[in-house]
């Protein structure tokens, strides 16, 4: 059936112009599935809810409860899948997500982008708008034994679509973090050998500079410390960085190996002894955690502001529970401090 | 003593061009006190400080607890006093700080604050940078009983001083607002009648002008509710609304008003009685305040990006504990649900 066809059929009203792209991409996917010839949309799309799928999987293992499932759609194209664990037996809260979202740039959006991917349109044809793609996954967990951290993982792809049809620019982001209200170094040194490993396999300069973003974004700027103790960062990799199949590649890897990493943490720390003290100590962590996420990141402003946006989904990075108490400081010289000395000048793990 | 011999007296470095205007003040202050002849800077800074006073007073009878008291000063000019009560008897936190600001504004500044107050400066000359000065009570309490709402309150004055050292633009700005976990129409009621009698008092076209405003302002816009059930809010009181004697005169009336007012309804609400799942509210209730503050309240992040803030004197206001429950709907029809329906759609209350 032709598209035009399909839309008579399903949709109203109907709009007898050309075929927008998520109504193409969706014809694929029912024509010919997802496959490596597919367009990087269709396939990054199919890897990240593999992916969440997995990893959902994992920490419901290590939890022994059973992830809410929410599947949504926008309005304006597109939609998502949120799971949320809350309240389990290890976890606190746990969020992984999953967003697709199909759109249109105004021009003042484009003109913006274009100062970092001049690819996105010529010089002297900058059009009034262009349709875009972007699906990612992300995910926070926040345990609840106050010597397990925190961890944050965001992999995204961005493409727009040329008025011809074709796929214009594109660029993939993404990170993960690890923030501890207890310091234990060897974690550290092995949430960040992992990262090494995965980041050197694709290229010898991916660590050192991911690694520096990482500790510039997440970044407290109004407390002068760093959100935790870092992990990888990186925006706008594009052909000028690598090419489309390589950087996947790259992706996948950093992606699939977050789950057997961080779990292997969580069972250190899950069941290791607590006092009061210490749980209060995490939840007042947990407020610099929300000062972050709610002050400083942009996802999350971006997210608040865009209509039609899904809130439940975007704070769901949010822990259950956090602390503000005027003036806290740590005793000189306790674990409580050491850490905070660590935020405040970022170490070389690896 | 002339000021420059103070300063060469007392401060290092020595510099030899014009006294500043907090050195002014200082030297004023020092020789003549405070009278209703003084400039109104040093005018509302003794009333904001005797009012603090009061108020911390009044909040200490009511809880039986102590403030803490921490006097502060800024290295870029000015200073405050910092008031906190946490962990209290009837307050889980409550905050009463007075902050008087020295500081000079940059003509990109002036140019953007010209939008609202044209007497800044006049178009044909605009000068590179202004000296100005800046006072004001700010407030906020978080009780610990849910039946008991959190309130929020700040008043405050603006002047620049022309480079001949005299009074230039001034303006007052202000209001109190009223947070709810649970709503009792009579406290609703109350809190707002009282302010509609300061306000009418002086100009019967204020309350309903600055209880809408409020209703703009505290509205979290991502979750398409207000942050409570209102009062006033009011910015840029200027000479085109009425003279500075008698928007100070509003003021004083307004912020003397509001300890007998909100202390009678803590008095009605501190020992009612309520549930486990009641307190749970309360905290959600809390979560939404805190992104409040943290994401949409001009205050906090010009404070935040302030460079020598105080930032333990502007997060003052959260609250000391909070929790974000993914998806939490109240039962309908049920007290919780009454209330959301209220935030959603302001309501007259006198």
């Amino acid at each position: 059936a032709s598209t035009l066809g399909y839309k008579m059929a399903v949709e109203e009203p109907v709009r007898c112009d050309t075929p927008s792209l998520a109504e193409r991409d969706q014809q694929t996917k029912r024509e010919k599935g997802v496959n490596d010839a597919s367009p990087m949309r269709l396939r990054m799309e199919k890897f990240v809810k593999e992916q969440q799928k997995e990893i959902v999987r994992a920490l419901e293992q290590a939890d022994g409860t059973p992830f809410r499932v929410d599947e949504w759609q926008r309005k304006e194209g597109g939609g998502g899948i949120t799971c949320v664990l809350q309240d389990g037996k290890v976890f606190e809260k746990a969020g992984v997500g999953v967003s697709v979202v199909y759109g249109t740039l105004p021009k003042p959006a484009i003109i913006k982008m274009r100062a970092n991917h001049k690819n996105l349109a010529s010089d002297d044809n900058i059009p009034d708008s262009l349709e875009f793609f972007a699906a990612g996954l992300s995910l926070i967990v926040h345990p609840k034994n106050p010597m397990a951290p925190t961890v944050h993982l965001n992999y995204r792809y961005f493409e727009t679509a040329n008025p011809d049809g074709s796929s214009g620019a594109w660029w993939f982001g993404g990170g993960s973090d690890l923030t501890p209200s207890y310091l234990f170094d060897e974690d550290a040194i092995q949430f960040h050998k992992n990262l090494k490993e995965v980041c050197d396999a694709h290229d010898k300069t991916y660590y050192p500079r991911f690694k520096k973003w990482c500790d510039e974004y997440f970044y407290n700027k109004h407390r002068g410390e760093s959100r935790g103790i870092g992990g990888i960062f990186f925006d706008d990799l594009d052909e000028t960085v690598s090419d489309k199949e390589n950087t996947f590649a790259f992706v996948q890897d950093a992606l699939k190996s977050f789950a057997p990493n961080y779990i292997s943490i969580i069972n250190k720390r899950k069941d290791m002894p607590f006092t009061e003290k210490e749980k209060e100590w995490q939840q007042i962590r947990r407020g610099k955690y929300v000062e972050f996420n709610l002050v400083h990141d942009r996802g999350t402003a971006f997210g608040l502001n865009t209509p039609g946006a899904r809130v439940e989904s975007i704070l769901m990075s949010l822990p259950l529970t956090a602390r503000w108490e005027y003036m806290y400081e740590p005793e000189p010289k306790s674990r409580e401090a050491r850490l905070v000395e660590v935020l405040k000048n970022p170490k070389e793990w690896v």
